[in-house]
């Protein structure tokens, strides 16, 4: 189904993705070594999805850590689009963002847009996109995060905070800029239109709260990079920091080629899957191996073209010498895809069982981080009082 | 500085207006006889507004008045853009506006529309708009509007009981339809494209609020006919009732052709102006009169061309008989100019030191107007309670 030009953009990402191709048509700039080395001064030892370039590109990162370095603390932002169930390829850049909020001890935005996700779905009424806002959220705080420095934002449900930065960044986003970056066209709604300063605004909040500029960072995968390009933009309109980003690869689906999709469901392994469902949908995973078990004890399998190695890459394996093994096994053809599958269904059936039961555990305290709209104080520092 | 072609949209009023033709432009309905003696069985004697055709055109009044017979009532909604002080051009269809809220009963939903405001305006920043909103807020309320069933909507600082609403409206309107209604440009910016939606939503919030459908009825300034066209369209899909509208005409300034605008502050009377300051103004107002004394009391004057009559008939001279004398003694050549603001300029001090007066007081009911963002009952019936 994938097609082979690839494309890159918050709605649609298709073709087999060069992500060296993709910092140079972005403009991001590469992790490099120099900095990594940085980060691993108040990280101790670098984070798996670091030492294995998952996440490997990035804006302002260097500048953000000499902010910090001169005393200046970051928050944290990201988002999820509450369109469905969450699956593993929403969880990893999660999962680092909480590394981070653990090592610099940061507090987190974390944004639901429900807004967007009932402007683009037909089939989507605002109930139900509030109602996986929710779900969602238990996803979110599953991963581990602070509860104490972690703010979830429903656009819906918490526009009250938002919509005043938001009209801010609006007024400095033209439709010829919007079109341009997003591709909107005459048959998009207006609502769609507005979008991209709800999604920046939370960039800005905790300046705007705080009344002082706070440095800003977003760990996301790549394709959300044209909001925050359009934010960079407008930050120093309204005198803020501009965001600095760190952007993450797309943890490939269980089908031959694309990243997992929510649209695919036998080739996407959800935070909700029965445990079993998603063994079994582990042992039915293309792979990178051979048409026959004499060819691939000869020749060796592709583990770079194989679903089972990446999740072990991304998230099962955590010791770089045994992920090593694997690679070293997986091409020489002495480890069969059946035997690799079969030894990589009970880590996932083990994450999730883990994961369900902190999942379980969320719904005791997902209402309390939520922001809440009618916090006076809050109110009062974004000059939001009733009259 | 009036061009002579006629331009009437929502940020532009020039030129002559020929009504009869926007009626044909807009596709709306002439006010019939007919219909305004629907009205008189519910509202007794005539409003001096519609007896003078000030409000002259109207949507759906018919299916309104039909539906108020059946035992439906309606809500009454209109609005102000906070851009600047309060002149008495905005004050007429407030009053046309109170009336019908005494006579029907009628909750008033008042929106004013710092965001757009914000939006549009090069110098204006949200802290100035929201000081605005306060400011032109007291001058709703004094015009006498029943605090108890008048809901007074900050944009900015009551989105959270708009933003629902306001998506479901969004997600019907293409961007093409906004354009060619409201003439956004590729230089237009995202925010004000998205607020068509705003505009309309607080048609459909006692709908939304109370989970029936509620008639509402827009009385208006005819400039405001675009916002309501394109509101009209969505209300189907989304299950709602249309909102009705009626239309009014402009007062036109102190000078040679237009309507009043604040940009003009000399041709334009300020609720807050000095009342000696007002009648200065009225003192040196265009006239429909002629060049010499000796030449109008032999041909008259035309009071149809003067902004002097036209005060009288909007507001100043209530009796019927005493205008038509006005009229008279002007096409006469009885009454000349001089003498003619001189009677009009105590009426008008009266008035403005009246207004002020409630002004004044309004200070004291303004803040409980507005209506709560934090209202916990409201946000339950939109569907908005936090998780």
């Amino acid at each position: 189904m994938a097609s082979e030009e690839m494309v890159v953009t918050p709605w649609e990402v298709a073709g087999e993705i060069d992500y060296s191709k993709l910092i140079e048509q972005f403009g991001t700039q590469q992790l490099t070594d120099r900095l990594l080395e940085e980060l691993r001064k108040y990280t101790g030892e670098l984070h798996i999805q670091l030492r294995r370039k998952i996440f490997f590109s990035h804006r302002d990162l260097d500048w953000l850590l000499e902010k910090y370095r001169m005393g200046e603390k970051f928050v944290l932002y990201t988002g999820r689009g509450p369109s469905g169930n969450v699956h593993l390829g929403h969880v990893i850049p999660w999962i680092f963002t909480k590394h981070l909020q653990d090592k610099f001890d940061a507090k987190l935005y974390f944004q639901l847009t429900d807004d967007e996700k009932f402007l683009v779905s037909q089939n989507l009424t605002i109930k139900d996109t509030l109602r996986l806002t929710y779900d969602n959220a238990l996803d979110v705080l599953a991963t581990g995060f602070d509860v104490k420095k972690t703010f979830l934002i429903s656009n819906v449900r918490n526009v009250q905070t938002l919509y005043k930065v938001a009209v801010e960044v609006a007024k400095h986003v033209t439709y010829s800029t919007a079109k341009a970056v997003f591709g909107f066209k005459e048959s998009s709604n207006i609502g769609i239109i507005f979008f991209p300063a709800m999604q920046a605004a939370p960039c800005f909040l905790e300046s705007a709260i705080s009344g002082r500029n706070v440095p800003c960072l977003i760990p996301a995968a790549i394709d959300q990079d044209p909001y925050w390009r359009i934010t960079r933009d407008v930050a120093p309109k309204l005198n803020y920091y501009k965001p600095a980003q760190i952007h993450c690869k797309f943890l490939p689906g269980l089908g031959k080629g694309g990243k997992m999709s929510s649209s695919m469901p036998e080739t996407c392994i959800f935070t909700t899957d029965d445990p079993d469902v998603a063994a079994g949908k582990i042992m039915n995973a293309y792979t990178g191996g051979r048409a026959t078990v004499e060819e691939q004890r000869r020749l060796g399998a592709n583990p770079y073209a194989c679903p089972i190695y990446y999740y072990e890459m991304f998230l099962f394996e955590q010791d770089d010498v045994k992920l090593a093994e694997i690679e070293n096994r997986c091409r020489s053809g002495d480890l069969l895809c059946g035997e690799h599958k079969a030894s990589l269904a009970p880590k996932v059936v083990r994450f999730l069982m883990e994961h369900q039961k902190r999942r379980e555990k969320a719904k005791d305290v997902v209402s309390e981080c939520f922001i809440d709209p009618c916090d006076k104080e809050l109110q009062t520092s974004l000059g939001l009082e009733m009259f």
